[in-house]
């Protein structure tokens, strides 16, 4: 189902010095499938957070930038599938940190140097005493070759496990990156939840993280799009051990960027791999907004036409009817946008000119164009010298199936 | 398939003194389906509009509203369907100005008296010619009785004409109000387009008439929604032919506001009709939100939930994971929004409490109440002393094959 999605190996996902994973299943969902991951950091690791918008955020969203905010000096984070523990109450922040606090007794730390992350079902309890039952376990599987294992494990409706690696030098010193992570509450809207952990033995300041962290969110994570419904467990995590012997990057120089670059490249791929295994979806579609006053601008427009109902069921149905296209950017409400201007591509071929149907408009060759898997889909705002690119996918029955029997 | 929406009967719907109507099939969709709509005022009639907020508006809207801005003595508006003449460029407009020409010659008027709609595919050029060369005929057929044959003929995808009538007394005098819409743009979006046409002989001046148009599309047009896209071409027009004997309503007095909660009354029937008709359609759901800020607040939240896919293939599916909508409030954008004073009704039944589940949450119950066909959620949000009220559907199987099958 997943749109060229391929399966990540094993021995493809490099272990980072300095960070171990555990996995089991705690009978959380059912009994056979991985529920519970682990993931447990060495002396002198730092972890930053982005999260969720969504003002109604989860339990765990709440406890975990509480930790974060009192210190990146992290020891642990745990996830659990399920529950989200959303929807919960004070009772939901009590038991998130009651497993924090379970964690911190097996792992001999503070509780607030644990983050714990839920995904499932809103609105239903934790199942705090089969977690707190598994955790001595849980703990005895920790070691640094287990990606895949974890991949697995933070899964919910997911088809395929989702894990990146590669590796760089920084200063002629080796750095290597590995990330996981799982379907979006964009797109797995079900269990409501993306999450994502990139983890790195880069040397680097907690203050450029931080930077990194936001940078690589904006370009990445925030650009991912099923069904505009963003949730409210949302979480993007960086760690690094800080283990590889380059000297530490304090400023936004050379290193910064090169180690940017790398992470940015997981993180992308990570996030497009939720979109290829967008529940229901048949068509995985890159949206790039160019000629825009302002990068915001151009995602504003970008992420108006992924939202779009009309152009996802259009793209769906491989039916040249993008004049829909057309009504998404006219609602992408920015300031002066001077829709005589817009000129509209797909996969390289116009079919709007000067906002309105190109003269040589070939319903049959956009169609076949329409008809692949992979759709490049390109807006000229002719306005500015700005850009972006945003990722969705298609709206099929499937969709529909999946979200409306789920829990039935 | 609409929910709960009878055909309306022509001998229900009142002749409006001073307005005369006339249809006719051009060919311009099939050969047998009326596709033009004529409305012509005796002197004195007064018009206001209400247009779409997408800057991708069709030619016709940019016609009507530079009509409009130099006289509200209006002559005639004129609706074609099947092209909605939209993302057509400059042509658009001189193919819309050519029809306001045609007419005008025919009815011996200025052309910038008339009004011109369209509503059908974007990206598609009106069939000028065609249009023209039925307009002797289409003046010929004019008559006052013919309320339910131009609800016929500005159909597109609609199952059933949209049409509503009622009379009342003002300065015990005899007012008549009849309306008339059309699938929206949010609802039948292939169609790209909702149209409402409200009459009335009541004698009112330009400004308050303006007004009343701005105040009830507020509470009315603007607050239903199918999938959240707007479209090119939504008009909402109220016209009075002023013939009612009683005086003149000239600021927001007892008969000023008598007078709109009429209109309001028809106005709000004939939007629900158009979420009645829906495409795919199975429920009718009215949100409402209390306790809010203020009712802009409140409408955003209800906005908010009626535009989450979610929401609605939960609603299809009658499964009761209802922490889709605490995400969907969440998500609503509004400032101080405390999540721990929510509650939420479905049909009364309470489900969440100070935003999360209510203690006797009961499923089977709520589930029972999800598969009625109209369904009542309410929000309050405990925080101040507004509300608003908005109307939504579900999201089904059947909504994606419109939306998918429709051009091919």
């Amino acid at each position: 189902m997943a749109i060229n999605l391929k399966m990540p190996l094993s021995e493809d996902l490099l272990s980072i010095s300095g960070i171990k994973l555990a996995t089991l299943s705690a009978g959380l969902k059912n009994k056979d499938s991985k529920d519970l991951m682990l993931m447990v950091f060495d002396e002198g690791a730092r972890v930053s957070g982005t999260f969720t918008q969504n003002k109604f955020c989860a339990a765990p969203v709440l406890v975990s930038k509480k930790h974060l905010e009192s210190t990146s000096s992290i020891k642990a984070l745990i996830v659990n599938t399920g529950s989200a523990n959303a929807g919960t109450g004070q009772k939901g922040i009590e038991d998130a940190e009651a497993i924090c606090q379970a964690l911190s007794s097996a792992l001999k730390v503070s509780p607030d140097k644990i983050l714990p992350f839920s995904t499932g079902i809103i609105m239903t309890p934790l199942p705090v005493e089969e977690i707190k039952k598994a955790i001595p376990n849980l703990v005895k599987g920790l070691k640094e070759n287990n990606w895949l294992d974890a991949a697995e494990a933070i899964m919910t409706t997911d088809t395929i496990p989702k894990a990146a690696s590669k590796s760089l030098l920084i200063q002629d010193q080796k750095v290597k990156i590995t990330g996981i992570s799982k379907g979006a509450g964009m797109i797995h809207p079900n269990m409501a939840t993306m999450l994502a952990f990139i983890s790195t033995d880069a040397n680097i300041s907690d203050e450029m993280l931080q930077k990194l962290n936001k940078e690589i969110t904006d370009l990445t994570f925030n650009c991912i799009s099923v069904d505009g419904d963003s949730s409210t467990n949302d979480s993007f995590i960086i760690a690094t051990s800080n283990r590889s012997k380059h000297s530490k990057i304090v400023k936004k120089d050379s290193d910064y960027e090169t180690l940017k670059k790398a992470i940015f490249e997981i993180s992308l791929e990570l996030a497009q791999a939720i979109i290829r295994d967008g529940e229901g979806a048949s068509k995985f579609i890159t949206i790039e907004v160019l000629g825009g006053n302002s990068s915001a601008e151009c995602k504003k427009v970008g992420m108006s036409i992924a939202k779009s109902p009309l152009v996802k069921t259009a793209f769906f149905a491989s039916d040249p009817n993008l004049g829909r296209i057309l009504a998404a950017i006219g609602n992408s409400n920015i300031k002066d946008l001077n829709t005589s201007l817009i000129d509209i591509y797909i996969n390289e071929i116009l079919f709007a000119n000067n906002g309105s149907i190109a003269t040589d408009f070939d319903e049959i060759k956009i169609q076949k164009e329409m008809n692949n898997s992979e759709i490049n889909l390109k807006v000229n705002l002719n306005n500015g010298i700005h850009k972006s690119k945003v990722w969705t996918t298609d709206l099929s029955y499937e969709y529909i199936k999946i979200n409306a029997e789920y829990r039935t």
